[in-house]
């Protein structure tokens, strides 16, 4: 018994062509065969995963890139991992994602992390901040500024890892039915602004209205709301906003690039091979980089479509309208970050990154943008 | 011998344990063994790569990144594809590259597609062009705008797929022995600069010095030259360039983001199955973010290293030099588009991406950094 086990084992390590010379075969087809026997895989049940997301179906960019993110990691596993995602409100309603995927009920989800201030007030800050990091300074910050630590630090009570999956680069000002020429025209104005941007706004003098972006529409037309924030052209094109509102206004200083973000249940994560490990983060990364390049490429001639199309007529905020908010955002901020201790760790590591590499982007990127568009 | 050979098949199907019996052990015995063997994978031989490169062993950000990316390859494949690095000049000289990718020497590269502008014109479109598109902006063409295809189609002769595999973001101007004050000062500088940038400065008026990256320190000592371009505050600290010269202007007018590339040989990528084609892919993908990340984080310290430790003097480009050779770059472009016909394609193709990208730029990314920094 001892000595058939171990021949078989020799077997195992290459040595089978020579079982079957004994057993009657010639040596050089026999050979030939055992090569091929090695060389299938056997068979693994594949891993099953469920991605809930937080967006409609299809929505452009963001639902999309869901999609491709999950279809990216079912595709680089050979079909190790198999993904299925689900819109908002298909397995749970959109803002019951994240415990979803905390208590494991889906493995995995695509989402922005201000949704989830309510549960955890740091968590805002992986989004965006009024008048902060552009999308390039951000994917530094993650990677070289400490925010990744941070980021799993905040998430990690929740069973989550959190990794960027997504970018809207710097997003519109926001729709607006009259125009803003001044500091006084903010006074009673009534807009929509969710998160950090709602505050800084209610901190100028704005009264912040706040509904679920399936009512905005409705209130912008009946007046019940003169303004409202949503995205940029790509995506408030296909939302069809201009009906409801004639003047688009720039820049998005309350969202300077937007981080989506795809957030992990740290024992389904765990649970994987090293090398599944690293194909779902490269996924990530991939879809990080894959819906930014969309929105750069789109927002443009969605844009020209607004103006010339459906006579959208585009504004920039007045210099001391911008100045107040850069005044707010300030207080705002340091408030925000005072109520909470990780937040004001978060916060503080962010705005040393930010006094950091604002020197250095004021000197290439906005230099070199700036030069170019001179004439 | 037929009849064996069909034997050695059915053994190929899983009937292993047959022929273990047949051969004297216990039934059992072989059976327990049979599905040891049919369990574990089957261990495949890794394929080998190698990876050529046009960097000195370790270069910031550039050499380290295309030992990242090799070891990403690597550990996402689970070892199927091992890639072994060699810096410029280990395995073949780095401007030979491009040659050894081609013929198969090695099947893996890292560069700069600028470098092999002497065999293929159009091949430094796909690094950048003076006043021309940011590190996003460039991602947003390649992805979405036809450069992807373009770019394949320019190495296609060569039997080489380009991808993009890093970014430096926008370099600096250039390092100077004397201020530059009005155009007028351009008259007879001697100044190093290759690529496109370097024919823009020889349309408006500057001596433009070819010389080697190693010869480039003693000629700014010596007088042989007034100015040189290299990379930015990262690279150029490590280099030393400081010592020769004291100058240092911005911004990089002639490499708003310059793209860096992985170049494989088209055989031995075609040969992958489609997991590892998809990995190599995603591979390139992230340290495309990766060293564009690196380089954003960690050039402001090396700026202010620079500045604070060894007495370098920032300065911005006049506004009439940039203007000058705002106006060259409009000639030299059209000229060098003219003199090659898939360069004329490349350049069309970018030009109305730059168009139309540049007008959602100035309104996004433009306008919150110039807003963020206004006071």
């Amino acid at each position: 018994m001892k000595k058939i086990a171990n021949f078989g084992k020799l077997a195992l390590a290459g040595l089978l062509s020579l079982s079957l010379v004994a057993c009657g075969g010639s040596n050089e087809t026999a050979s030939t065969e055992s090569n091929q026997t090695a060389a299938p895989v056997a068979k693994v049940e594949p891993i099953e995963w469920k991605m809930v997301t937080t967006w409609p179906k299809n929505f452009p960019a963001l639902g999309t890139g869901a999609e491709h993110l999950a279809q990216s990691i079912t595709a680089m596993s050979g079909g190790r991992i198999k993904v299925k995602v689900y819109a908002a409100g298909e397995l749970v309603p959109a803002l019951e994602a994240f415990d979803a995927v905390s208590r494991g009920t889906a493995q995995i989800g695509h989402a922005a992390s201000y949704y989830w201030k309510g549960k955890v007030p740091a968590a805002q800050f992986f989004t965006t901040v009024p008048f902060g990091l552009t999308a390039q300074e951000m994917n530094a910050w993650l990677s070289h500024g400490g925010g990744q630590a941070l980021w799993e630090e905040v998430y990690a009570p929740f069973n989550i890892i959190p990794m960027a999956a997504g970018n809207t680069g710097t997003q519109m000002g926001g729709w607006f039915n009259k125009e803003i020429n001044s500091v006084a025209d903010l006074n009673g104005l009534k807009m929509r602004m969710p998160g950090l941007g709602g505050e800084v706004l209610a901190d100028a003098g704005v009264t912040v209205v706040n509904m679920p972006g399936s009512e905005m529409f409705t209130a912008l037309q009946t007046g019940t709301i003169d303004a409202t924030e949503f995205v940029g052209p790509y995506n408030d094109l296909a939302f069809g906003i201009y009906k409801a509102a004639k003047y688009y206004y720039y820049p998005g200083w309350q969202e300077p690039g937007s981080t989506v973000e795809t957030f992990i249940n740290k024992d389904a994560f765990e649970a994987l091979p090293e090398d599944l490990k690293l194909i779902v983060r490269a996924a990530a990364r991939q879809t990080n980089a894959d819906i930014l390049d969309e929105y750069t490429a789109m927002n443009n001639s969605a844009l020209n479509t607004l103006i010339n199309e459906h006579g959208v007529i585009l504004k920039r905020y007045p210099d001391d309208v911008l100045a107040e908010f850069r005044a707010s955002t300030q207080r705002v901020m340091e408030k925000v970050a005072a109520n909470d201790p990780l937040s004001q760790k978060v916060y503080d590591s962010m705005k040393d990154f930010k006094q950091n590499v604002m020197q250095w982007s004021d000197i290439s990127e906005r230099a070199i943008l700036n030069a170019r568009s001179a004439d």
